[in-house]
């Protein structure tokens, strides 16, 4: 898929190894309007500290981006190399460098050598081209097994306006290797406060409510650049119905990728949604289904096939939502399996067992207290995990 | 090590195996001041309830102890079956079933068969003797592959006392399988109301300090019987010297059990101290080492013996610790790894790597912001973490 004005590109420049795509850059041929959204981490990244702060704009032309070093923990000196390569990137481009986003992923801690993008940069530019995104998508992979992309369109007034993301991550942090970033483009017009509030409320119910291991990451990054050239009629505070449809659309895109994200997490071999009905508020509902999605002991069940909900039970008992232990009801896709507090015996068991040998499922937990629900997206927990993440330095 | 005027014994009664260890009891000759702490988990197993609705007294003459079925989410049920097992104890030792604390550990979600238990109490009973609690120390195992003892003795005002303890647990819950449970008998003379502020104050440095895999379980039971057999200077709020000093050894004996069981948690080749010193406050403090010790991708670097101490300073970075990223230090034993926020190079790495290939050390983060510190006992994270919990009830 190509979005009007949009390139990219991907080149190896042997950031960490050689002969790897490890370097990208998606280019608007004018400055697009351009929401993100980053990590809550109290330890950013150097790139993130740098887009955050140019983002008060509302507005950027390119995105710079590299995998093999996330630039964190580098101290001052981070700052100074996210600085050069942004410069390196806008004056081969010609723009601006206040323009340009920088992005970083892989090994913490280490600083960011300068030669590798100063050398790689006039190749990476020559080469955007409106097909680069899938390259893109490569390049900034880690851990992942496979590249994310995916893609919608939505009807604006009777101008077709498309969006395109291309997303990594595996594990929600691996400082030396992961971390979660998606870059998203769309020809959209669309104004910056609308877009900025479609961005953190589409995060807020897709990336922020998936899980693979509980940590968040100090690069974490979403960015979405809108640069116009599809010419619909403005998505602004006066045409919310236009806001509302795009932000649909958009956030089916964050959501097809946080999916995408779950399913490729670290040794996962399964795609598990885990929600609450019933619970008194929201916030209680999401506190739940995040801690049940997060406990080691049910997601080491999940991969052993094996319907525990006893664990699950237990990790609920451990959360912050209030709910009478008597009157919780536990299902595995549509086979009840406990139901007020206690099992409904061996044959649901099976039935239930039978659930969970699929590679997706869902897991509800009935509290009874309310009207309130949420849902989290988890995976499960395999040798794979502790593999690729004891091993990975040596 | 024998305590006087206590007994103990364990027998194979089949609760869910035949032909291994399973029920266990301790008996005070005469009614002895108890005090107990209990799971904060909103689901509690029966016996937990019934324990603690009968502790009111202060007084226990008996604990019985079952591995096996842990009779857990087992509605109103369970409750009778708590109080019938309760009461086969009581007429089999000839004393008010009131005095008798009941622990289960093992399935959750089954109901418990009295009938085993009722066949074999007149052996136990009659195998009660001072030298039995090493027996009952195997009883309570589950996934733990040693049993735990520990004693002290301490001297009140010229006469020895001594205290001995039990344990067992090998994850913070695997509700299937595991519980963490400790009794603890001693000859003291002590009130209750002493007994009762030592105990909790015992318990929130050791046992809640400890961490397998962030979980909490339904059953988690500790019980500290004060029998007075030693014939000691009353322990009481007239003598605080001696409660002082009592406390420190029954917290030394609490210490070294929860040690143990980090020490034996599940798949554990390392048992890690996360230390965290010059936090604004205790609370901060203990909540960073907990964040640290709890997360999954510290706990596989550390299996990886890998000084990746870009995840500690994420783990920090995600948790309620007020710092400044640019002002963290980072150790491992006395090696100095990272000062003010960056990494002070190879060789350090290098040096860290080789503690980190010890089966105990100890990860000091310096914050810089106050004087406050707090330790939490951790392992690693293993293959056979994983093994052992997906493949349990297989």
């Amino acid at each position: 898929m190509q979005v009007k004005g949009f390139l990219a590109a991907a080149v190896p420049a042997g950031v960490r190894y050689a002969g790897r795509l490890d370097l990208g850059l998606i280019f608007s041929q004018t400055p697009a309007v351009t929401a993100g959204a980053f990590t809550t981490n109290k330890v950013k990244a150097a790139p993130v500290q740098l887009d955050m702060e140019r983002l008060r704009s509302g507005l950027a032309q390119a995105i710079l981006v590299n995998s093999g070093n996330a630039n964190a923990c580098t101290g001052k000196e981070g700052m100074d190399q996210a600085l050069a390569t942004g410069a390196l990137a806008a004056r081969e481009l010609g723009i601006d460098p206040s323009l340009v986003q920088v992005a970083s992923t892989g090994v913490i801690g280490q600083p960011l050598r300068l030669e590798p993008f100063a050398q790689a940069m006039p190749g990476l530019v020559a080469s955007l081209s409106p097909e680069g995104f899938e390259q893109l998508a490569q390049a900034i992979m880690t851990t992942d097994l496979v590249p994310k992309i995916a893609s919608a369109t939505v009807d604006i007034g009777g101008v077709e306006v498309s969006i395109l993301g291309i997303a990594k991550g595996s594990g929600m942090i691996m400082p030396d290797m992961a971390t979660m970033l998606c870059f998203v483009v769309t020809d959209a017009q669309i104004v910056f406060p609308v877009l900025n509030r479609l961005v953190k409320a589409g995060v807020g119910h897709t990336f922020n409510r998936i899980t693979v291991d509980g940590d968040t990451s100090t690069n974490d990054t979403v960015l979405v650049m809108a640069n116009g050239a599809a010419g619909n009629p403005w998505i602004d505070e006066d045409n919310l119905q236009a806001a509302a449809l795009f932000g649909d659309a958009l956030k089916g895109v964050f959501k097809e990728l946080a999916l995408k994200i779950v399913a490729d997490g670290e040794g996962a071999t399964k795609l598990v949604t885990v929600r609450i009905v019933g619970a008194r508020d929201e916030d209680e509902a999401l506190n739940a289904a995040q801690t049940i999605a997060n406990s080691a002991l049910v997601k080491t069940a999940f991969f052993g096939e094996d319907a525990n909900w006893g664990r699950i039970i237990a990790a609920l008992g451990r959360s912050e939502c209030t709910f009478d232990p008597q009157r919780v009801g536990i299902s595995f896709d549509d086979i009840s399996l406990v139901e007020n507090g206690v099992a409904l015996g061996a044959d649901r068991e099976a039935a239930a067992t039978a659930v969970l040998k699929q590679p997706r499922f869902t897991v509800t937990v009935h509290l009874g207290e309310g009207l309130a629900e949420a849902e989290v997206y988890t995976c499960d927990f395999s040798y794979d995990y502790v593999k690729i993440n004891a091993d990975y330095r040596s």
